[in-house]
């Protein structure tokens, strides 16, 4: 690697990247973090390469037309350390993060692909079990795994396992769902308890206890989504706050939209193990990362027979209305605190912890 | 990584691996290869572990029924080193490669999603070259990039930039090509000279000069497969022979079908400094791999049509019948020397260069 990082390349008169993304010539960790250094890549970097304004639209799944079905495409790859961790793993995470950007455009997944880059040396054993728990993932989700990849790398050059999932499915007709259509009134609802996957893997991976163990909340939300549908197929946002967390999601819906969000902080779901953990380690559950969790957008005069749906799934019993979409402080996202106070939620930089998913 | 290779993932008492692949607990270099390791993971790792027959039969890309239409679908991780080497780099194959994928079925590829895994530390402007050569390929492809990703490992975990290309794309109607469809009799055509891109890698990597610079033949091959479809709908199997080269694309032909392929050794197109560079390292050309070639098995009434089809286009000028489909050896390949005698062209285990793709 060290040669990539050439004089040639760290010379600024020798750049052919548009932009120098804040004065840093070389990939930082942040850059995968899902914040605005992500973003920033996205900008700066792939938008302009590709020439396409569709990637800029920072959506979880693109909507594509394609002999005349409405299909949802997206892609993830999953580098998670550690591979097994209370409540999932790896596959489990393959699988129901691929599924979960397809369904946050209203998209019933159908066909995975699997993609693994393996280090050299490492235990077949362990393919093995991450394997296997893509298959029993996929069952559960409804999908099926349809064709897949696999490369080695030498020793030194990865990090046992790493899978990219892609995946597609069919959107419905009447559902438009994507985050320019936040619009001021829109009651946000969260579908469970937020910050378990984050501590979970961090706890895990730093060796701390915090009393009882903290499990991963890695699921499928295809199923979720579409008992709401039912409910009404004008939802306007659907996101599934991974990297980066709630508060990162809210921020792109905020800015994506032009319109602000107001958060009542009582009424957001935090879970006191989630509380506990985040005060020992000096982190904000609104950015710690959750992979089976969404939050949704949904004209006020749905929001609560949506809610009543979203409680009545097994994925949605801890829903709950966490604030609305206002005219005030557009691209912004405030949260009432308890005190009677509000502060501003900001875009993270990059992510709290780095290889969450 | 090493913590993966844990004693009791060593010992085979505690295995969950469904077999242990030739009696090596843990991923050599010879499973990323597309040979017979490659073969034997899919086989007794991931089918078993997926649940799902159609994985094995090991396609370039799956053919799929969503919402009416007939996608093709494919996925493929490129990690080749270097990432830029004499007539392309990593982001010509990581388009060519998926939208070659697809064609091998027939399909009109349309939407790609790349997701990177980045290494801490790369230089940005590397990344943002990698980036602008896909974006030229996709649009010299005809296909859009519609979704992505990216993530960041720490350095001493990749090797610079690993991308992951998915595909998706329309099967025309009547058409169905896949190497279960190879017949006795069929014609196999080639579409042009063999071994340019393993023998450039290596002669880069290994800082090799034979004389003459080689440049890999990378190339997006789905207009020349719809110019052969234009002739007949009914060609028989397609596949590009990328890893493992000719000799392991006609082996899983000839298995997959269960006839036998006859070569005549002196039709197969083998330029000069391939010959020579492959003498000088001691490779055979039948296994070195090509990233802008395809080989047909089609019909003989319709041989010499077709031929003439892919030599009218730009990518398939040196096209060449080199054998046909035969009842004798079923899943067998053979080549009749130009001395009179025939050799078998066994299955390779790997690669005989790791890192191709």
């Amino acid at each position: 690697m060290a040669d990539l990082i050439t004089e040639a390349a760290v010379d600024p008169a020798n750049w052919t990247c548009p932009a120098p993304l804040r004065d840093q010539p070389v990939v930082v960790m942040g850059h995968g973090g899902g914040g605005a250094l992500s973003a920033e890549l996205i900008e700066q970097v792939f938008a302009p390469a590709y020439g396409n304004p569709t990637l800029a639209a920072l959506t979880d799944s693109a909507v594509l037309d394609l002999g005349g079905a409405r299909l949802a495409f997206s892609t993830d790859s999953y580098v998670v350390r550690p591979l097994f961790f209370p409540g999932g793993s790896l596959g489990d995470l393959a699988v129901n993060g691929t599924v979960n950007d397809l369904a946050m455009s209203g998209a019933r997944p159908a066909y995975l692909s699997t993609a693994f880059v393996l280090e050299e040396g490492v235990a077949l054993d362990v393919v093995s079990r991450v394997a296997q728990a893509i298959g029993t993932a996929a069952e559960a989700a409804g999908v099926t795994v349809a064709t897949g990849d696999t490369k080695v790398v030498e020793s030194g050059h990865g990090d046992g396992v790493y899978v990219t999932t892609a995946g597609v499915g069919l959107v419905p007709d009447g559902v438009d769902i994507r985050p320019q259509r936040a619009r001021p009134g829109d009651a946000v609802l969260v579908s469970g308890p937020i910050g378990l996957h984050g501590v979970a893997i961090m706890s895990v991976r730093e060796g701390l206890e915090f009393g009882v163990e903290i499990a991963s909340d890695t699921a499928p939300l295809a199923d979720l989504v579409a008992a709401m549908l039912a409910v009404t197929r004008d939802i306007h946002v659907l996101r599934d706050p991974t990297r980066g967390g709630l508060g990162a999601s809210l921020n792109e819906i905020a800015r994506a939209s032009g319109t602000g969000v107001r958060l009542r902080e009582r009424a957001i779901p935090v879970p006191d193990e989630v509380v506990n953990a985040c005060g020992f380690l000096g982190l904000d559950p609104l950015y710690v990362a959750n992979e089976g969790r969404l939050v949704a957008f949904v004209p006020p005069d749905h929001a609560e027979a949506v809610l009543a749906a979203m409680r009545a799934h097994p994925q949605g019993t801890g829903a709950a209305l966490i604030g609305e979409c206002v005219t005030e402080h557009p691209g912004m996202v405030v949260v009432a605190t308890g005190l009677g106070g509000t502060r501003v939620v900001d875009l993270p930089l990059g992510e709290q912890l780095p290889r969450i998913c």
